[in-house]
């Protein structure tokens, strides 16, 4: 199976913030943009491994800041590292200026997917390449991370999560 | 205003077809693609103009082939051309099959924007300079499409439509 | 089979504007609007032949008034002209004073819908006979809508589409 | 004021039963289908008081046979009969067989709507003349579910329910 | 088939009310809320029958007190008497102050639901005891307003409805 | 300002999966999930604060069994630990066997809410006072998951990260 660039499962999903999707403070709803970013990093994942995919797990979300109504919203998944099965995605959620046109990142999130076969059985899935410096820092990321959720389930001792003991030392 | 070209709009919706976006026959419902390709295309006519836009008429859209539930589809709008207050923007529809990654197009669309200021009145707009093959072609062809639908209006006489008649002649 | 009246077909969908249904304006979101007029016509299309129908494209939808949130919307669709399998379907839509009770034209819209056997395959369909001025209007314009659609996609030539021709001589 | 009749408030909605409308049965969903009948039978009041119209009570519903995906789901409501402030309104449903035509009453409603100004106080409507044999059933029926309602709410005596006990005597 | 009480089909479904599931004055649109409490009020239902169940009426729903937009909404749905394959479930849904915390009661409801085997047939459930006197009220009124639905639709003389009869000697 | 128990915050949303909620295996859609999560997590952050709440961060959401249409699904959320502005929200996710009625955990999650004033600075909440094993063991943990998410966005030096590193060494 050969290794995928991590640029080959860019998924971009730009749409508006409309009166439905908000909150009673007029911005964009919490959960509404956890679903539209879960949706976007199974795309990411889907185009990764060629197979059906699970969302494992949602490891980390930051809202750094709200997202009026009426704002266009782009979001922007790529996988980031692809274990045996298990694959993380990176996702930046994005706003622009209407006048100006300058984007902010407004939003970032890290899910896990499991390609499973047509029985719900795991299945091996190619190799991940990263290329640019940002996409290096995050595959070098994504060991620790894994193995900090394997040590906080109590699924690997913290002696043996060597990455992440290694930032601590 | 400096002219801007059709990739500057460019606007990109991937996103799923789940099962509460379908007909009954388990295809992507119509009137929820049409949604979904208003927006893109709002997006798109947005990027533009730089403005508030509303939308003035949907001017054709061909359903070459159904969606079923569990696609990927991906929109992409740019806009094909630029008169006074008013874009032609031009939506290709796609979804990929998902062990090959090849791309079917499924739908095309051209919609028609207006650009307007708080108040709602019509503002001027940048020109646009096309660039591809194919963004000259649609280029070409909107003003052929502005002309009929003038014609089909009622606002403008067959004969003063020159660009359609020569069409026919 | 018999030929139909274009009033057997009338389908009625009256329905509120709530805030969910709105763009940022707070104004009936344009691809909502889509959506219930495609809902409508594909219900006229389906009394009309009897037979489960697939939208196969939007011909034209022209927006003239915008529709404030708490409007009383209502949709008046019916079919206009019947060809081989394909029907062509016209949609109405107004709102209509609290106050006074009178009504106002916002949009008006034209479908084609096909309908088709359990199978997916066209199936014929009984003529239309049109009855009101109007649609005697609306039946003689469908077919030169049907020609330009050919032309437009080239699938007719343009010196074949004899209706059409006849309109820029 | 003037009095005006049951029919001046007809509210038709034409809709179809898609997926996400469903329960896990592939039936409408009982909730689905209240919120379309309530936002029906508010039309028939608001047409009939030209007023804003809030729920004041869902009087009865009976749900009698359940309605598949695909259906075409014809809801009618109208003003049974006007107090001071408050209508009646009923509402009957109806599907259709596709290839018959044949139209089977599935589900019938009572509800009960208050006409206010714009500041919420209860504003006096026009009174309701029926015309039809069923229109005027109704409109004597009308008289003791509110007596009814009063009673059960503890703010008529049963004693004073003169319409309700003579049904009982 | 031992009883329960009603107690153990205790369902609370507490959630927001956003400003997509609004009217156009800003508060929890009717048919939203009717939804919402058909939901809880088959969860009681099923939790009681251990039976797939369908909604067979509403009964009565007053809506005393209009919940802004920004609420907290909870419903909170039990069921009030058992009879041979039906029963009766009581909803009072509140709202809640943030800052005082303070509940307040803007509404309830009776709905009917029908336990059914797999074909549809309705099936035997258990019996209900009901414990506290608020639930002994409701268990004794069941009975009043069961006979009342069977006079209503014409299946039961008046005569014969003696719990009803008695409020009105 | 007094401290409040954790099980003062206890918001339980009792809900259906509807076929609308779903992927396209026939399992509650992700997404879905997560947003019912985040309403149901920013109640109980309002009912510890009394605040308008705001989500920050969704720190850890594990989904460990899909979720079949049909099902009933019970989230209940507790604010976990307060810290001076912040506040961790525990979720515990539940089906229920129709037959048994028997209880299984399908998921667990972990957001971060903060209190601000109506200008949107952040506030000061009441601490927390943790009851159970189970409450305990959870406030414990907050600690050293508010350090993690400090430290991996390089607002604490992981040497500084008292509790955390004891963890590592």
């Amino acid at each position: 199976m050969e290794a995928k660039t991590s640029n080959a499962s860019l998924t971009v999903l730009t749409d508006l913030v409309l009166p439905g999707d908000t909150n009673y403070l007029d911005n964009l709803f919490g959960g509404e943009l956890l679903a539209r970013m879960d949706r976007a990093c199974s795309i990411a994942a889907r185009r990764h491994s060629s197979r059906i995919v699970v969302t494992a797990s949602v490891n980390h979300v930051a809202f750094n800041k709200s997202v009026p109504v009426g704002s266009v919203v782009t979001i922007e998944a790529k996988v980031s590292r692809a274990f045996k099965s298990s694959m993380e995605v990176y996702v930046d959620v994005w706003i622009e200026d209407r006048q100006s046109g300058k984007r902010t990142k407004v939003n970032e999130g890290i899910y896990t997917f499991v390609a499973v076969d047509e029985t719900g059985k795991p299945v091996q899935i190619p190799r991940l390449t990263p290329e640019t410096d940002l996409e290096k820092k995050r595959f070098d990321g994504a060991l620790r991370r894994k193995q900090l959720s394997l040590v906080l389930a109590g699924k690997l001792s913290a002696n043996d999560a060597t990455e992440l003991k290694a930032l601590f030392s």
